[in-house]
């Protein structure tokens, strides 16, 4: 009886098994070619550096078969990224925008993507164009649901980096000027992004000349309203994070609007850009700035047609696998109204301000900018605007150079003289990692309060 | 006793089963974040295209979540490529190198790249450099293993193609020029790479002039010995395939070696290249032109810096997410030594050519380019040279636009007058796909014997 009844178990048990084999068999995917590249992501993503700092696949190494290595953030070391290297200088100075990057690991599933080795050969997309159609399609569904640009009747052009769509732009506006006999002036007004006139100057064009501010050119004898002049727009501003309307106008007059950070993160949207020429930059869009990737909106057919030109003949293109990857992140921004990220980013950046503004509030030796708050028409209510940058004036008369005075204090900023302004400002960064800005707070406490002690001495 | 032993052998199942069980879950290895990306790509990779297309993941419709369409070869339709459209005029136009595309689906495992969502996302890799360490590192081991160049001594600099490392060139080189009164000239032997001339008049450079012919500057007055000129050099020469050297030498020459087609598949690889500039392009090395990828191998450190900073400010670099799946492609290419891309590219081009001569033999009405073999230091062994391209001479007298006689036989090549020649000549890509080239050989083949009717109905 009681072998009947083992016998019976262990035949129940048997057909369990059976049935839990089958349905497994059949309902496990079984990756077959892309389980090499899988295996390696997660494992270089499982590799352990302590919350500062990352392995990548193509780490160091990698060649001769070993582990990728922990890559860490600044300032800190050891092979897991543990020790931290309290009397280093805190970075503030790029706007590498890795205060997104725990999104993105949070949306790690959602967001990675598959490159196969057979991955679009060809230069071209097979409607014979340099740009991939679904890619055009998730950026117009983008700005409709951010609300930041209006993209009908526009043409969607792609660069290497809204880098190299500035260029593209400036060099097709440039080639559409009347009097050949003078180059177009390119004009900007102060404090403005380094980058318009290193690239003026650089690429030195016979058909355009860096002016520099567009105040100046305003009042100044030169401006003939004969020649034909370029002013690059960037709203919100960079280094100063406000609003920017163009200074010039005229029928003598192009514009090219820069609104690389005209995104909920850093400002209220309070009306959809609707100009000739909008240029934006992955990397303050979704935070890679590494996979140089920019886009521009336009709406003359013959500036498109000479942008495209000039895309074409410096670079064919951007790379296909790139545009493949940003189209999977784009998916992922767009699937739930950019709720996600725009509220991750932009949270992030509130508590930055916050506590930048306690920290400097101790302090009547540095000013920080001032704007006053908008409605913001994505998050349905008046808010502030929470800038990438900190543009600092040094208050005192005799702290002349306020990138020295913050150099000082081991804090790297970027010096107000590249952005045509004065000494007297310094650009701090405020959107890379979390290690960063912590270390850039405790590094501003120090300096606040010990110059407060060397004021209170100097009474003496 | 019956019973004994089915209890025996039911246990004896139920412990196989548990051994499957736990041995199954301790060995396969259960894709996380991953899976949803590798699915897609295997998904869109099993997609049925008849063998005359594929389909891609970021193919139309993929945001409305369909299923990516197959996306078909040249003159071939349907939902799944299965219908030739036998008039269709074939492309023999670019140079789109999807010879190596068959190879690339051979390596699916080893070439496939998984990128996260958080891959690089800073402008810099940790060294502050925008090029990736080992991917330099494999670049130097493929020329080692091919023997093609000289590395040692060598600064290594990427591009977005080799598209934007020569304006970057040509640029840095027009800058030493020590006559700052007069622009540097801008020289090549025809017939040459239309790019050249393109880039330098669109650029329009108030440093640089296309001037054309080496040779004609060379016996021109104006040649005078104190103007600088730069001088590009491509060997193998594209359009004809021929090994070139520099026409133009002195102290106020200045050489760019482009060494795009100096690859196994094209060319015996008579001599590691040990040149002062020299260009090399992914998308004749792997067929990746889709990739946008280049690099170049620099003596000077001047010249090298100045190449960095054009580079820098016209696109701050390339995209991370490129640098990454063009390591995973060159680490398949070294891993063997380049045996199995090399002898399957090479194999493919040499049929290629056997059946071009085959049919160009029955026809004394056009000529191909002659290149005499040589010994190949790859191979190991005297070899033909197998051109990209066939440069083809219409002979008779009447025939005074070739492009235009291969057109009216429904065969689009490339206008000799492109590349500084004659009309007299045509460019014939070869290294497109296989349905491109089977259906170039198939009109070709009518071209000749209609043409031999023709012709003898002219006697009468």
């Amino acid at each position: 009886m009681e072998m009947k009844l083992l016998l019976t178990v262990s035949i129940i048990l048997n057909l369990a098994f059976t049935i839990h084999v089958i349905y497994r068999n059949s309902t496990t995917w079984n990756p077959t070619w892309t389980s090499r590249a899988a295996t390696e992501a997660e494992d270089a993503a499982s590799v352990s550096c302590s919350g500062h700092g990352r392995a990548y696949v193509d780490g160091i190494g990698v060649l001769d078969g070993k582990e990728p290595p922990c890559e860490c953030n600044n300032c800190y070391t050891g092979k897991d990224c543990s020790v931290f290297l309290s009397d280093c200088p805190v970075n503030a100075n790029s706007g590498d925008p890795l205060f997104l990057e725990p999104f993105w690991m949070q949306q790690a599933e959602g967001s990675a993507a598959l490159v196969s080795g057979w991955h679009r050969m060809s230069y071209i997309y097979q409607d014979g164009t340099y740009i991939s159609e679904e890619l055009v399609k998730v950026i117009r569904k983008l700005h409709s649901v951010v609300g930041n640009a209006v993209t009908d009747n526009r043409f969607v052009i792609f660069g290497t980096g809204s880098t190299q769509l500035l260029a593209a732009a400036v060099h097709a506006l440039s080639l559409r000027n009347s009097s050949s006999s003078t180059p177009a002036r390119l004009l900007t007004s102060v404090p403005f992004y380094n980058l318009y006139k290193d690239q003026a100057e650089f690429f030195d064009s016979s058909h355009l000349k860096f002016e520099g501010d567009a105040f100046a050119w305003k009042n100044s004898e030169r401006n003939d309203n004969t020649k034909q002049v370029i002013e690059i727009v960037t709203s919100p501003n960079n280094p100063d994070g406000k609003p920017k309307t163009a200074v010039l106008e005229g029928p003598n007059v192009k514009t090219i609007h820069d609104y690389a950070y005209y995104w909920p993160y850093f400002s209220p949207i309070t009306v959809p850009a609707d100009e000739d020429l909008s240029l934006f930059s992955l990397s303050k869009t979704t935070g890679h700035a590494g996979s140089r990737f920019g886009w521009g909106l336009v709406k003359d057919k013959a500036v498109y047609e000479e942008m495209k030109r000039y895309i074409t003949l410096s670079s064919m293109g951007v790379s296909k696998t790139t545009q493949l990857h940003v189209l999977q992140l784009l998916k992922v921004v767009v699937r739930d109204g950019g709720d996600n990220i725009f509220h991750f980013g932009h949270e992030t950046l509130k508590k930055r301000w916050e506590a930048l503004h306690k920290v400097f509030s101790m302090s009547t030796r540095f000013l920080l900018q001032k704007i006053k708050p908008e409605y913001c028409n994505y998050f349905k209510k008046v808010r502030d605007f929470t800038p990438s940058y900190a543009w600092v004036k040094c208050e005192r008369p005799e702290d002349t150079n306020c990138y020295e005075i913050f150099k000082a204090a081991k804090i790297t900023g970027r010096d107000g003289k590249v952005f045509g302004s004065e000494e007297r400002f310094v650009r701090l960064s405020l959107i890379r990692s979390q290690d960063d800005f912590d270390h850039l707070i405790d590094m501003l406490k120090k300096l606040v309060s010990q110059k407060a002690v060397e004021a209170h001495s100097d009474t003496f």
